[in-house]
């Protein structure tokens, strides 16, 4: 499918200029002091914590880093291609509630299993990334070790590494040397979201471990989250600038740590809710910002993460959130997006992992899956002979072509329904919503789990025990 | 925005040579023989009342139709541009049946005249269409004077002309004369929609209502009605030649009865769930059919209409309908369409107009056409200044920038809402259907009927008490 290019060459100018600008004249703020000696000793402009940038210093390091490359998974079928016209989906990550038909509440271990199960079973979800809702009934400080256990043992998919310390995210590779072996070390095995705490900021925690994973060869998805009217000016052109370069400032912190650290450019850019100061997400200047973003990303030709997804504000898996979703994930698939997150499950701004809304999107995203695929058109495809078979008014139930073709010639959907409404009402009459939670509980009963060599559990477990009990819980 | 170009050059050569093979070897049935008459003097291959069109004649009949037209509406700002990259929208056209909340039931003439009452309150819409839903409490043979009635005096927009019959057609021009002026004969006043009986049929009624209109000058939207298994085989190639086939059969006989009428091409392409035999609709079959559509019509210069719309085989206006519908309309506006049908209310495959599905719609129809609205990028937009206010780590609430322009800068939702979980559910917990119903019956109460001189108004009426006697009504 051809990606859309929504952006004249004058804008594109009039953006890179305004990139330019901001990068050099009023910089970044990194809040860690090796960060900053780093861009010092490059030549850079330091002040303080802020860091100055030359915008040719800032291409070149672009360069340094690989346009593609693999992303390995414990099952080497499960290997990801990251780059070039290639896509990875996530489901959604970070929501400190799950939602379950009528019941919301704060999310649990069990729940995360549960995602992490639900990951594996669905071919169209690439990896269960790493923190499918918030375990808020494991102890803080240890929980990363918890999560990491379970997307490793539960999937054989690549996951997700902890970023909210220098140490959990150590933790992970220590327990991916362990799960995928010592000779792996020096691929790209395991994937760690960095957010700028935007505006033009990154914090002392996330450099921390964006420095450990650049340092260890992994993967960083450099994420401005950038809500227009909190943490970006309520414009568009103004957002795309300042996610450029917030992404770009973190990708070069990557490449002079590690020259050659495998980086996404990541973005997330929805807006504010003016009248009620609550985030808005699914609507049009999220749509049209994912494809300037990118149009913006393929300049540089990395890896690029698109910022949703199946967003909504919607606090239920109703219409609202459908169309928001859709409405946030047909650009990102228009844009040309390389890795999307929240591809499953997200609710309400995010706060909310809804197991019905997991099944919603698993179909979307198989209906999106096919609208990207290319037709083929060749002289079979043409059905002639049917032509010639049926006539005039007749109909091709029973044609020759017809009864070839039937089993696989269309889409099988998961969750929607076509039966008349008489079948309809005789089988419960049930929504989108009722039907998806019979969907979730079936495709757990389904699900197996992937095998793992018993020595390899044994020493994860013992290392999060140990782990745990250095950490205090 | 760019329009996606998704079939090859070669996949495009294939087609046309399709396209040839099937119009000259299998050719068009018209069940009508003056019809088959028109084409016999035009020196085509007549067999019975098949027709073998020579291709070369198909393309010159399609240079004689206008590329681009005016359709008048009684309020010249409602005058509609027709084709080039205008787009116009109707409200879903033809359900039998109407949903309000939990209440199925058949369609009547006062639901009819409150989807006439929507369509005039909303501007997106550019038309009601004459068909919102059946009014099946009046008389069959003179119905079609209640709907013109109505569409006539309850908005002062362009609409759609009746195609039942012959006598129906010259009714709906006689009445447009009146509302019009005589003198506005020989413009495009009103379009009519014409089905093609496929596969490669046209029947007796459609091509009488046909003929009328291209003799009065008036637009044909000239329709293949496909679902792929049904009417056309189960393979999007054959059935976009199938489609191309028959909407230019159709615009040949316009040609040939007043060259330079006013021609729709139409498309409206689906597939049959082959399971069930029901319809099935917003599946990635339409989106990529929709897509190859346009970009067929395209090559023809001439106005195309995209089959839907916002479609759905959904029984309620839920997750699916939504997202089969943005599957649906969002291809539409990629694929370039210049009419759109279906645009508010369709439920059902078709078989309900949903009141709430209508408000549903118009909230994704304004969410569309922001998105296709072209991002302004200049200096201002830029916001460097807000950036220097504002710094690292700030927000942008307060700033200058942000103060100027916070009650319009963002899309301002119908529908969508974006209330955090407890002020939500504090205000009675609503999904988007529950707040759709409130939105319906205040927007009708908004309604304000357009101003008719009283002697139009009653010439209109005393035609249809007139007609109406002499269809023994």
């Amino acid at each position: 499918m051809p990606r859309d290019e929504v952006l004249s060459e004058e804008a594109m100018g009039l953006l890179e200029r305004g990139r330019r600008r901001l990068i050099s004249e009023i910089g970044v703020e990194f809040l860690h002091d090796g960060a900053v000696e780093h861009f010092r000793r490059a030549g850079q402009a330091v002040d303080g914590n802020v860091v100055r940038l030359d915008p040719d210093f800032v291409l070149a390091q672009v360069d340094a880093a690989p346009a593609q490359f693999d992303l390995l998974a414990r099952n080497p079928e499960r290997t990801i291609h990251v780059g070039g016209r290639h896509m990875f989906f996530a489901p959604t990550q970070g929501p400190p509630f799950v939602r379950i038909g009528d019941e919301r509440r704060e999310g649990t271990l069990a729940d995360f299993e549960q995602f992490c199960r639900l990951s594996q079973v669905f071919d169209v979800l690439d990896t269960p990334g790493g923190l499918c809702c918030e375990p808020n009934d494991r102890p803080l400080d240890s929980r990363h070790l918890d999560m990491l256990l379970a997307v490793q043992t539960l999937t054989d998919k690549p996951y997700m590494g902890a970023v909210i310390t220098a140490e959990a995210a150590r933790d992970t590779i220590a327990m991916t040397d362990m799960l995928l072996g010592p000779h792996t070390r020096n691929s790209a095995r395991v994937y760690a979201v960095v957010n700028a705490n935007s505006p033009l900021r990154f914090d002392t925690r996330m450099i921390e471990a964006m420095m450990v994973y650049a340092e260890a060869g992994e993967v960083n998805v450099i994420t401005p989250f950038l809500l227009m009217g909190a943490m970006a000016p309520v414009s568009t052109p103004a957002a795309l600038v300042q996610q450029t370069v917030e992404a770009l400032a973190g990708l070069c912190l990557t490449q002079l740590v590690r020259p050659g650290a495998p980086v996404i450019l990541g973005s997330f850019l929805s807006h504010t809710d003016m009248q009620s100061g609550s985030p808005g997400f699914g609507g049009p200047e999220s749509a049209l910002g994912l494809l300037c973003s990118g149009q913006i990303a393929r300049r540089f030709g990395l890896p690029w993460r698109a910022g949703g997804g199946f967003l909504t504000s919607s606090q239920l898996p109703d219409a609202q959130a459908a169309y928001e979703g859709m409405n946030t994930m047909l650009p990102a698939f228009l844009a040309g997006a390389n890795y999307v997150e929240h591809a499953a499950g997200w609710l309400e701004s995010g706060l909310v992992a809804s197991f019905e809304k997991f099944i919603v999107d698993i179909e979307m995203l198989r209906v999106l899956r096919e609208d990207f695929t290319p037709l083929e058109v060749d002289e079979a495809s043409l059905a002639f002979d049917a032509h010639a078979e049926v006539g005039y008014g007749g109909h091709f139930f029973g044609a020759a072509h017809t009864l070839e073709r039937f089993r696989d010639c269309f889409y099988r959907p998961l969750l929607s329904s076509t039966e008349n409404f008489e079948r309809w009402q005789k089988r419960g009459g049930q929504d989108a919503v009722e039907r998806a939670a019979r969907i979730w509980q079936e495709s757990l009963e389904r699900y197996e789990e992937p095998p793992l060599d018993p020595a390899t559990r044994e020493q994860l477990e013992e290392f999060v025990t140990r782990r745990r009990v250095e950490l205090g819980d």
